[in-house]
């Protein structure tokens, strides 16, 4: 199956439409080289986007990407890599929970140090933060991206609202522009993307690069029966996640998509991130993996693209109730 | 007979009404220290303005330029170098036939890696890319100024729409607008530089750089018996160009174009490039030589200039029906 | 009890914290004589914003306000009359459901008529319309300011970002900008007046004037043994509302609430109103009535006001699960 | 057959698919009484927009077309009605082939005079005027707006880059923006339409209100054994138009076209009207008529639309080599 390209939004970039991020999946449960691997893997599938984020594991996330396009030898303008920004390394009164310009210039220059790159594709906004005001966030993204630190900025979990008037402040003055939100999306979550954004698209022509395309793995099936041991959901300090991976009527729809899954042949983890990418405001679909095969069950979802019909849409959105 | 120079558009920096470029001739037909002779020669005879492109000769085109402007010892401040930017030497969905931010960015720092140079005088948009945001190529090619990659920054073979678009986002943004255009333009393709641009002239000051004054080589007369071998039209790979330069319909007007230039006691070509430079809004004329002779033979195209009188210029027209 | 003012958010002109709308009340339910009893009662205790729009009954809802003013002889100066449009009273592609420029001018110059006034204080756009550019609608909005036809405008029932768009077009350009919104709210609707609009208060200084602030009669709590006759529920086309008002989970809340009226000794729909009025990004609330006692029962929720204690106000939040 | 309404570009207004225009078809050929029957028919089959120009029968269109509707009692919220400046009406340095502010605005104010409307719902300038900076043109066009005597402007016969300078200097100033151009639009005449304004329907959401989408009755196919007595192209001072509309050449493509209109069991006439109508950024395709069953077989080509399929047009495209 041919990997597929899309414009991110308006912009003239192009991310594969299947991308690959690295959450918790680095470190805690990979080590180096079977992350080397999962990287390489998606990019022989014709992955080209791979997202990343200075909070995960703790800034080792962005250490062995760096790492990892080091040692496989990928030249500069083969691949696409995002960082993201709020929570901050350190603790204290602004270097966490923050977008101010001190945290955000700081911060994205560890980025480079870490990744051991001039520069990065994307850089994100990690969470909107209602103590700094949007226009020094805009202007420190967009000096970011003067400085050639970055090419593209966007952000992520932000309201349509916040979008907006981080474009238009931008705008207005002539610095760069946030290009890309990444929200989450998948089958049990919708209304932003579908509904809040439904504007942005046109206006400012906006891109999404979405991530949960399996709602923490709910949509995976595997969380039925109860929290399996080894998976994400069984993981210290994740016991708000096994909480919501079993909740009963959640599950008893997860079942019926089982049913449809099984009708087109693929698996329920494959159904659900084509269902995501099937929405042409999706720019790509982020997914993860601490396995090789992993990466190409879910590059798979490719060939369940043209399998989604309307008739199967509108069946998964009575199921969906959506 | 002394080099003339004109304003780039209202652009304060001149250029030598003839010009020089390196299109196929580097690499392809010339070894290097042909080329180095010819650009010596052209320099010589008042020549201040280099053109090529990324896409000439795959790269090498810029290698070799440089390499002559090392040997030959000039000095920064005594030329003008062009490259331009579109095609691409990488395949690949982000890489080729377009105008975004990567690219731009990638494309022109690693032309100063062949030229050897800090930076070019002018950089162009080879092509207009209907895939990427006239406003994200512009400001692509307003921070590579702004960086100090280059001087100024325009296109080639945009409509009038695409340009006023970018120049008018760049002057309400206040960024480095494009101050000039690398039209086709000779005696047989006259519409987009007397019609299409022609309110462009004053409205943004648009200067021209036009390329193909000879129609690839029709207006030398040197097709009116079949494709001469050795001439471009024979080379392999170029059989469109052939079959172009073969047309009876305008071969039949090159014949009494010729009876014209035998009267003004010039060659057909020399005629050619004088009737380009004629028009005030062509700032300068591109020629090409693979060899020193046809340098000087270019250059005296400037003693035609002062016998292209109203006189001579309608009955041109006449001849051409425009 | 004295009426009190606030500012329509950062706007110079003040609203009295209670205000009188004539939704479906005017002409439906109430004659002529009655609506101007009421018009005169909610005056004398101090209302000076009285709502309106052209859809309320057909147009007759404006006709009668503006017959009441004209025999109570209110001077100009002392009130302000609102009106909204969307709807339409024509059907037609151009004249229902829109806020294209043709129908808004027409529209508004038609109000006036009915009216008989020479301008309107207020004018909105009743609900949002996907299907014409907001920068249509606001120099509609501005340009019926400009003749003089309204005060100021502003908007119902949009979004967060529809609202924020609008405000940012007409100050680019210099137009009247949107300083209201209408939206619902009361203690079973929240969401939007007290998250998706935080940000609008101090950004654009947004005003609201809210409707609904007894959800529907709900806040009566009359609906809580079902529909009585005479109710608003009870009206042929009301169905769907009569199905809402006697929500069994909403009555339970219903109940406790009445309880803290109970308390602080003031009726359920006092405390409705006055806890609408507590939140300092209410501008004023909309009350409606058909007898003369009811604007004189709705007038004594500003004697409950004070009483809303932090206590009382967690004690309300709680019972709502807020 | 149920009228088609679509929005004019992005503009909030929305116009039938087929419209009507009275071109030389008034006072020259027919009487005021056929003008009124022509456009009643045309109204209740749905059309909304009327078209009309000052240079139309020297003014007498624009009068009979008031008269009709007065005559017919037309509700002003009923019917979208237009006229177009440049050539003016009397002789002189300043009143004709024009777009300068003195000419625009008086003759404007002369047409609602001889409409007797309060205001037209669009007004273009019928050409462009290299003479008038287009920034005195917009200003005035914007002007005519503000002083209510209009509620939309647009172009006609403008380039790509004379719209968009157009635009943009309206945009930059606050004024009322272009928002339709009225484009020669038809199966021997589509360069304009397809290529030319291609970036403007996103980029400034132009909308077309495409005039002789019969290419002056060559379409009809009634030319193709000579001009009728009694035809546009043997009108006097139309000699211009017998030649074109005897071309042998095109006339063969039109004989090729018959036999599609045939098998999709329609006249060719409706064939060539649904086949404009077809291009989704065809906003409306105006028709002529001067009988009252004229109006009713154009109309009719609305049940030709769905015909349409992309092997008819793929046919179509071959046979006029586009």
């Amino acid at each position: 199956m041919q990997m597929q390209y899309r414009r991110l939004g308006h912009a003239g970039i192009k991310v594969s439409v299947l991308s690959f991020g690295s959450w918790v999946t680095f470190k805690n449960q990979v080590d180096v080289q079977r992350a080397i691997e999962c990287l390489d893997a998606a990019k022989q599938a014709g992955v080209n986007f791979f997202d990343n984020a200075e909070a995960y594991a703790g800034g080792e996330s962005e250490r062995i990407m760096g790492q990892a396009i080091r040692e496989l030898g990928w030249k500069r303008h083969e691949f696409l890599v995002s960082s993201k920004y709020f929570w901050g390394l350190h603790d204290g009164p602004n270097t966490s929970n923050t977008l101010n310009r001190k945290y955000l210039l700081e911060a994205i220059e560890d980025s480079l140090d870490r990744f051991d790159l001039d520069y990065l594709d994307l850089v994100y906004c990690h969470r909107p933060d209602p103590e700094t005001p949007i226009e020094e966030t805009v202007r420190a993204m967009s000096d970011a991206i003067e400085r050639g630190w970055a090419l593209y900025w966007g952000t992520s979990e932000w309201s349509a609202d916040e979008i907006r008037a981080a474009w238009d402040v931008a705008d207005r003055h002539g610095w760069h522009k946030p290009v890309v939100e990444q929200p989450q999306y998948n089958l049990f979550h919708r209304r932003r993307v579908e509904k809040e954004y439904a504007r942005l698209y046109d206006d400012i022509g906006l891109g999404t690069t979405i991530w949960s395309p399996l709602a923490s793995g709910l949509l995976t099936g595997k969380y039925l029966d109860g929290v399996p041991e080894g998976s994400r959901g069984a993981l210290e300090g994740f016991g708000w996640l096994a909480e919501q991976l079993t909740n009963e009527q959640q599950n008893a729809i997860v079942r019926q998509l089982k049913e449809v899954a099984d009708e087109l042949e693929c698996s329920l983890a494959q159904l659900a991130l084509a269902w995501c990418a099937k929405n042409p405001h999706v720019s790509t679909v982020i997914t993860g993996a601490s396995r090789v095969e992993q990466v190409h069950e879910n590059m798979r979802a490719l060939e369940v693209l043209p399998k989604l019909t309307d008739d199967v849409l509108d069946r998964i959105d009575e199921i969906t109730q959506a």
